[in-house]
């Protein structure tokens, strides 16, 4: 709260405002300079661009990461507009604050999506503003939302977010005070190497922010009392929002795994592709040496680089034969072949090929055990699972690839229905937020047993996997 | 299901698909002459068309309903485009369906909103769409919901609306086949001399429609129980699916009420608004002779004429006095004059004047008795309310009026809050699907004490005016 304390804000965020490029659209240049660098970046991770699931991927990923920051090109005054409406406010004669004089207005729950400034992932926000009116003026409700959108669509950080929402509004409709509160939500992706060591991975970093100017400078005024009692049922109050101070500790997932590790093992990044994490950033129109952005490529790259194309065959084959062994000592023979054995919500993460964006969700696998096949443990299904998973795919190559890798070593009766979130339906055009896909591959006899297929997918529990969102 | 059985529907589509007026965007011809007939409509509602809030009206309604009808101008062939991607499908020597070959792939929960072509009100549609690959080819998944909304922008009604995404589909990938259930929902908007009557007036109608071709055109078809089983968790079943003969009675509820009432009530519609309406559907690119358009015009007017510009004192005046007397034998003395007196979740019905679009939830209306007066009863609160929701309104403006409304009767201390979900937050540009608007008005005591207002705020229940969304 209060982000006008701080003198040197303003005028940050007014030069911010006026970086604006002209009409919003896609400037051929920086779409091709984005697409060359999106290349270097497949090839670095060892994909053959060329290949026809590839082959437009650098232009889609381009388009989407220009649409997904065209904030910088948008400013505040020309959306705010002619948006002020008349309202009178409370007769002469009456005591107190009513419409366009001082009735507090708020608006909640709007979505909206950003992009992590320390690890260029998206991050999801549900966002909460208020303003007193003054001057006899209200603002049309749908540029409180359209105000946020402008600041949403960059590079951010939660409270930095919040700060350029609020003091955006304040100068944009120059009310009595502007209020902002933010609940944000980072996905948190594991790395290839611990996923395996990890049981229980939080799929979700969470946190609130608040930012509030005019009449809402203080954070100890009456009318963030009435604005928190209006968010009732959201489970925000003023104790679980995160103390401006604490900002110096970055949220992202990425950041603080990464120092984690960084004492005990250094990864070697490829300059190249370090470089070129740098010119996207250049041609979105950020300056990648501002202080935020100067560890930005190294985390993105370390992320990216769990997606490294690698010969799965051989990988698989080590694990299989070792994890079948490791079986040996806890075999469960089912002499019934009728009867369905399952393994359900088995979680898994990956990228889009089509987007460099991540999906991930959960995996159930099914199948009726033949004669002279044992049941597979867990752990080994979740390995192959993972095996797939940690590579640029398609969420229905996936499930195919899962499902050919376990069907021999069950006797070839098998069904896996994989369920995702998918980032590219959240953060690209068509904003979908809460959408989800379900594929399904069938082996054998699942592939004419009706019954079965039923019985088999009226035992999945209800979905976990989008927990938090 | 099974919208390939008619032969006629094929012809019928590859028509409209290609009605296509070149690209999207706004035809200078079209918002002029939409904006002329708003115009006309809004003379017709007794409203000054000059006055500041409502000057860019017409623009604004003209632009929005283009904009929300822009799939009479958008090809499916366009969308899906180059977005087929490889996938292989199984081995050869497998036996089964899995990928690119045969894997069923659902998306689920895809919001989205269209127009009833009986009212020009939008609903809310759920969609959830299935298809069956072939030839060893995907879609790209958000190419399913950008299909979607190429036939949701327009005139519908749910059963066509199924149909024409199953059919444009299967014409624009030629997958084995196609499966669409779609949940809608339409506002049930109340009339206003109906309002005072009904005690528990339905907010909502639903209905749950399907589609299915290729494979899916069997309704007793083995894939169609894989999708309902993908659907769990969602209230659908295949009994709760409206039969597709059913369709012959409108689920609109306009219709419904209307035919139910024209035989004792006819309403004089002036031909002018009548033709202007024509025009609208004419310019968004409709045959306003299409049968199932027929009656619109004058649906839409009834619904809108519950908006006239009346004057509201003298309205007011009368009810005021007649509903003090009749409170004479319901009085409830209240002698310690710090105890908030309340009444909560009072119904409204509105319509935003800057949209001529819906806006509707629930007034609270907390006030300290004062000595020398008596409570209100809560039907003359909710005869209040109802008179200032139906007329073109601002949320703030209607917020203040109650509030000037009742402080006299009451001794000056009220507090006011209005929760409201506006249809034109959904269904225009920034198509927030979940937001909501607050809105307080504060008069004599409730504007200095804040521990009065927190109190008053604490007691609202959890929101039931968004029911069923």
């Amino acid at each position: 709260m209060g982000c006008l304390d701080e003198g040197h804000f303003n005028g940050e965020l007014e030069n911010e405002l006026s970086i604006g490029l002209g009409e919003v659209g896609f400037d051929e240049e920086r779409v091709a300079a984005i697409g060359d660098a999106v290349k270097l970046l497949l090839q670095g991770l060892g994909e053959d661009v060329n290949r026809e699931g590839l082959r437009k991927t650098p232009l889609r990923v381009a388009k989407a990461l220009l649409e997904g920051t065209r904030g910088y090109r948008q400013k505040v005054n020309e959306i705010v507009g002619d948006a002020l409406f008349p309202e009178a406010g409370l007769d002469n004669n009456r005591i107190g604050h009513a419409g366009g004089a001082g009735g507090l207005v708020v608006v909640r729950d709007l979505d909206h999506f950003s992009y992590c400034e320390s690890c260029l992932l998206p991050f999801q926000i549900k966002c909460h503003v208020g303003y007193v009116p003054s001057g006899k003026r209200v603002l049309g409700l749908s540029k409180l939302s359209r105000v946020t959108d402008v600041f949403a669509k960059r590079l951010q950080e939660p409270q930095r977010l919040a700060d350029e929402v609020c003091l955006g509004l304040q100068q944009g409709i120059k009310p009595a005070g502007v209020a902002v509160i933010l609940q944000c939500k980072h996905l948190h992706f594991p790395d290839i190497e611990s996923i395996f060591l990890e049981s229980n991975h939080q799929r979700w970093v969470n946190v609130i922010v608040s930012s509030g100017s005019g009449v809402f400078g203080n954070k100890n005024a009456d009318v963030w009392t009435d604005f928190f009692g209006l968010l009732k049922f959201r489970d925000i109050d003023i104790e679980n929002v995160r103390p401006r101070g604490s900002s110096d500790q970055c949220w992202c997932p990425s950041v603080s795994s990464l120092s984690a590790k960084v004492s005990s093992k250094i990864v070697p990044l490829n300059p190249a592709m370090v470089t070129a994490v740098s010119s996207i950033l250049k041609s979105l129109g950020e300056d990648p040496m501002r202080k935020e952005l100067a560890a930005t490529p190294s985390q993105y790259l370390k992320w990216l680089l769990n997606f490294q194309s690698i010969d799965m065959d051989v990988k698989l084959n080590g694990t299989l034969s070792g994890g079948l062994n490791s079986l040996n000592s806890n075999l469960e023979v089912n002499s019934n072949n009728k009867q369905i054995c399952s393994e359900l919500n088995l979680p898994f993460w990956s990228q889009c090929e089509h987007h460099l964006l991540p999906f991930h969700g959960v995996v159930h696998i099914g199948y009726f055990l033949s004669e002279g096949f044992t049941c597979i443990g867990k752990s080994l299904l979740q390995s192959i699972v993972h095996f797939y998973g940690f590579k640029l795919q398609l969420q229905e190559q996936l499930t195919r690839q899962i499902a050919e890798t376990i069907s021999p070593l069950l006797g070839g009766n098998v069904i896996v229905v994989v369920e995702a979130s998918h980032t590219c339906m959240i953060s690209r055009g068509i904003e979908k937020i809460g959408s989800s896909t379900s594929t399904i591959a069938v082996l054998g006899h699942f592939s004419t047993d009706r019954a079965a297929r039923a019985a088999f997918l009226q035992s999945i529990p209800t979905p976990t996997y989008c927990e938090g969102q």
